[in-house]
């Protein structure tokens, strides 16, 4: 070992300390702690690109392709059903408490199954603002395309699943696709029935939903399916109703792996996980959510089933493990595909 | 809602556990339970690929860019400290427990200042094995190249570190760099020494760490420092000896930002977040090792700091909060990279 006093830790604290309480201008960059170093190199400008959006992992022989559509920040008083200091403690606990909105993620998953390729859920397009919309990117950068994708399961028609089912002019993206989506949600949202008794906030998302489906309605590739009927080989819907009323899962299985994805069932990990019964305000059912929820964390956790989740930090892709009252989120850990494990 | 009964859970659960107790081969793909539907886009082949080994955030006016050099499959043998069956419990909470090997991802970090572009660590190289040695790739799909880094900031002389110093034939990858490392990490595996007193199957390591180094030195461009001495604008070294003797950290801080880049101040975050009293075998001093570990934690949870770790999941970036007896981790959400966070 070296004789030499190492520099305290202690001494950083401090330092580091007097900068959050008082920052001059002059300690950016560690103007005065650093001495002047001449760079070796030229140094080129900063890339501030982030990594293509997508991530890869094997079930079974199935390939599970996350796409990243971009984000939200949600004002976090949309989240109710808890104490709203405890909502800031819990998202403290997760470090997000800084600022008032909460970014979620908007995930899709594209799943090749040796005879299909699958698309769940769309996300936003453009619409809701430029954070959004990159699932063709995507879907590109993932070396696939839009028109190679056969069917487009929609956990359930809200903006920022089923908007990106067209191009910004409108056009369908997926012109090879049939798109499937419960017949209970698709007739709560286009049925006609449902947006007469909807609060105004919510009147807005009667039509949004109707002009994502409509051009594929209007050439005969929307196919509303009732629960229980078979969708594709290896795939099938689990009901996940009351975020709104036909949301639906899909459970993907290759050999003895299966995933299920579960659209909207956490719109936070770090308030749903630890906390089953805080609710966003835009659930459509909130009773229903909240046993819809348990009940699939519950059989998440004691199957050790992989779950992928539209809101979930991308890839969205993890487990579920109970934890005191409630659960917790593990989520998958960056690698190559590995078909070994 | 719809009056038709939606399968319940229940129903997938049982099939599931058939599938997992006994599964034919009729059931791969869930060829009982679906029917056959016609693709109706031609179906390509499977992609296979992952995403770029890189990921990218702003840490004030700092660019960090995390990059995947591959991953080790460490035997859990090689973790003592506390029983094998709490090792087994710690990796089961984690759904680690299946394999007896664990995933360690291998991580370095490039960090654009301003003024320097700066790598922290370099990766394997491929000598222990394919799964390992693609920094050099990364850092391309980054954007950046190789001969643009103008210092590389070694955490400490071990294979999975250094190696990635030198191409496969030997030769500089970094030829416009200056290689700096603790002054006691440079004494104890090139000082001559420690190598007569190491166990043998840890001699290995000291040739490894002079070849990694030997081109760099000869150039003029390896240059060991004192704890205390300035290395950068806005970079410091922190102690975190006992992993080897020199280990160190460098903490990179602009404006009212910072992150503490480790190294291996956690090989597990399964096992030594909630147990920082776990070591693995190679520690060249284990109670200082713990001491350091604890001291980093505590100060890391305290004080909010970003980190990054070698060996935590890529990218590796997150925090630190004290839960129980221990700590846990609280890995980085994917996104953009947001300068407003």
């Amino acid at each position: 070992m070296s004789p030499i006093t190492p520099p305290t830790f202690a001494t950083l604290r401090k330092a580091l300390l007097a900068l959050a309480v008082a920052a001059p201008a002059s300690l950016a960059a560690g103007a005065v702690l650093a001495p002047a170093v001449a760079a070796l190199a030229e140094v080129p400008g900063q890339q501030r690109t982030q990594a293509p959006g997508f991530y890869r992992m094997a079930i079974g022989d199935f390939e599970i392709t996350a796409l990243f559509d971009g984000f939200i920040d949600r004002d976090r008083k949309y989240f109710v059903g808890v104490k709203s200091e405890d909502i800031i403690g819990l998202l403290d606990r997760m470090f997000l408490a800084e600022r008032p909105e909460i970014q979620a993620a908007v995930n899709a998953y594209l799943v090749h199954t040796g005879t299909n390729l699958v698309l769940v859920d769309a996300g936003a397009a453009k619409s809701p603002g430029p954070t959004l919309g990159f699932i063709a990117d995507n879907i590109r950068a993932a070396g696939y395309s839009p028109e190679q994708i056969d069917t487009v399961l929609v956990t359930h028609l809200h903006p920022d699943h089923a908007n990106g089912l067209l191009r910004l002019d409108g056009s369908i993206l997926f012109p090879n696709a049939e798109v499937r989506v419960a017949k209970a949600e698709f007739d709560f949202w286009l049925g006609g029935g449902a947006v007469a008794k909807a609060p105004a906030p919510l009147k807005p998302f009667f039509a949004m939903a109707r002009a994502a489906v409509a051009p594929y309605e209007a050439a005969g590739k929307l196919k509303p399916y009732q629960p229980g009927d078979g969708l594709l080989p290896g795939v099938e819907s689990v009901a996940a109703y009351g975020h709104t009323p036909g949301h639906s899962g899909y459970l993907f299985r290759s050999k003895e792996q299966s995933i299920l994805l579960w659209g909207d069932t956490v719109h936070s990990h770090a308030l749903q996980f630890a906390h089953p019964e805080v609710v966003i305000e835009f659930d459509v059912d909130k009773d229903e959510t909240i046993a819809s929820r348990r009940r699939l964390l519950a059989e998440a956790a004691a199957l050790k089933l992989w779950v992928g989740g539209a809101h979930l930090p991308f890839p969205g892709i993890g487990h579920v493990r109970t934890e005191g009252d409630g659960y917790a989120w593990v989520p998958v850990e960056f690698g190559p595909i590995r078909s070994d494990r």
